[in-house]
């Protein structure tokens, strides 16, 4: 019997996590019932939520329990089961947690699914062809509705939502800006995801300075603008956004650790008439399937870009989890577990 | 021929506005070209928005030029006309200006508007049956669209257009939670106007205090909040807004004359995916007949309540103004020109 290792969550971060927070344990693989099916998790999702879920604070989900594995979206492969749908060597997807191992009750619906290595590699299934894109294809398709010709702002835009809204935006016909963290991201950006623009915000301290350079990328103003960030550009763009604007919110990492991010001009919301939703993309499962659909043939016909940044075994998942936070990953973070 | 009186925007202010900002003219009445019509002003509506206009700087609407009459809503009759479609003696509606007389060319669409005040007063339609009463339907129909059961707060709820959102919410089955300044005007807001409660702000200065009062208030949370005032007000509900809660921005009277009204925790759109928008209502005018017949039934037969505040003489506006900025109106400010 294999023996497995588990990331659990050993405390609640204050302010700032540590790797402290964080710890390794080593435990034996359990014998599958009926039903379940039995996974080595090749690739580990690290993602911003995460850090939400170490919080005990009233959120949209629950707290991740201390002392459990931490929770986690996984590809990997079967190797053993005791479910008809599920045979070893089929490649899967799940919330397999920060573990090598996991054994799955493979009859609880949207638990495993079975996902297609032919034309798409099964890394970029925790990222441009999972829960990374469809919540870009999300907030720019059913919040944004951008029209061609109108300007899409995305921030954190070498992010893996980030480089999705702002390539998505291009398919449509819009100029699509990013804001991205020194001079490399926003240089790949552009040449790589082939954005418009990438502003690098960290050049760019004060909000009078960064509103100027959006006016500078954004000629005709911002019609859509994806949220990842929060706080002091999220001002910025509020200031150069056109009547009518849309704002998707789909994170605000800049407070993640309890800072203060106050929206200090809201009446701009009113005299822009401006739209700005908040959305969680678990909760529209209905848009997957289209989505995916879309995101899928992007990649597996070369059209669509991606990078990953990938940290070698799970001992490395919690300082690959605390560079995510600080913005050193270029692209999807995983944590390659094989 | 009559000699006419108005009131001309003298100055801009320098925050707060006095009424030092205005000047009072004579002038003598134009005779009518073909096309035009001669209305004397019966009533002028005073609005929130008018702070806006006062200001030289962008806004969704042009500022108010210097030396000009000032912009606002009037009902009145018609006493000389030389356009077909108009007599002596038609009751309309408009937008004349702080003025005793105006000469309309009542063959621009829109210019001028027949009113029947068989059943509906005319200081009806500057009110419940005019711009404050389509500004509530619009935000609370087509922003918030709330379902029965759910619990709509609105803030200013004994001016024109929160007693109409409460009003209009109710008749939809929701429970309607006011905010109104002192006690006097909580008591009417439920007792006159109906509403299952009203919040006095002034009783509660700090953010914990109105967060508190609006949790018992609205036991089952806020699933929408129409929006007059800003500031504080409005982090105090997002505080108590449930999941997938809606807020129609109409006005934020807290930051009219250049006051900061940060949104303090603007994370809260996205915990609890809330949607925001800011609006105007003369920019869907295609909801007016539809939202003025619903208020016009509910006025010509008794079920819609509303208060004025009528100050008498065109001379007494300027003080009216500065008054309803203050909050010292009660439901519609009008001023009578006869």
């Amino acid at each position: 019997m294999t023996t497995n290792h588990q990331i659990l969550l050993a405390s609640r971060p204050e302010g700032e996590p540590t790797a402290a927070n964080f710890k390794l344990v080593e435990v034996p693989l359990p014998s599958l019932q009926d039903g379940q099916v039995l996974v080595r998790n090749h690739f580990l999702s690290l993602d911003p939520y995460m850090r939400g879920r170490m919080n005990d604070s009233k959120s949209y989900a629950a707290p991740q329990p201390l002392n459990e594995v931490m929770i986690g979206g996984t590809a990997g492969e079967v190797v053993e089961s005791r479910n008809a749908a599920f045979k070893a060597g089929d490649k899967v997807v799940g919330m397999g947690g920060w573990q090598e191992y996991v054994v799955v009750n493979a009859e609880e619906r949207g638990a495993l699914r079975k996902v297609d290595t032919t034309h798409i590699p099964l890394s970029a299934y925790l990222g441009a062809v999972g829960m990374p894109g469809v919540t870009a294809w999300y907030g720019l398709v059913k919040i944004i509705d951008p029209k061609p010709g109108e300007t899409v702002v995305v921030s954190a835009a070498s992010g893996a939502v980030g480089g999705a809204v702002g390539q998505l935006a291009k398919a449509r016909g819009c100029r699509a800006v990013g804001l991205a963290g020194g001079p490399e991201k926003c240089a790949a950006v552009v040449n790589e995801l082939g954005f418009d623009a990438c502003i690098d915000y960290k050049a760019h301290p004060d909000l009078k300075s960064l509103s100027k350079a959006l006016k500078e990328a954004c000629p005709n103003g911002i019609d859509g603008y994806f949220e990842n960030v929060g706080g002091m550009i999220l001002d910025a763009v509020m200031l150069r956004s056109n009547a009518f604007a849309r704002v998707a919110l789909c994170g605000m990492i800049a407070g993640y650790n309890g800072e203060p991010i106050p929206m200090t001009m809201p009446q701009l919301l009113l005299t822009n008439r401006m739209k700005l939703e908040g959305f969680i993309v678990s909760e529209h499962m209905e848009v997957w399937p289209e989505a995916l659909k879309e995101l899928g043939t992007l990649v597996a016909t070369g059209k669509f870009k991606y990078r990953e940044t990938v940290a070698q075994g799970l001992a490395s998942a919690p300082e690959a989890f605390l560079g995510l936070l600080k913005g050193r990953n270029f692209g999807k973070q995983l944590v390659n577990l094989i």
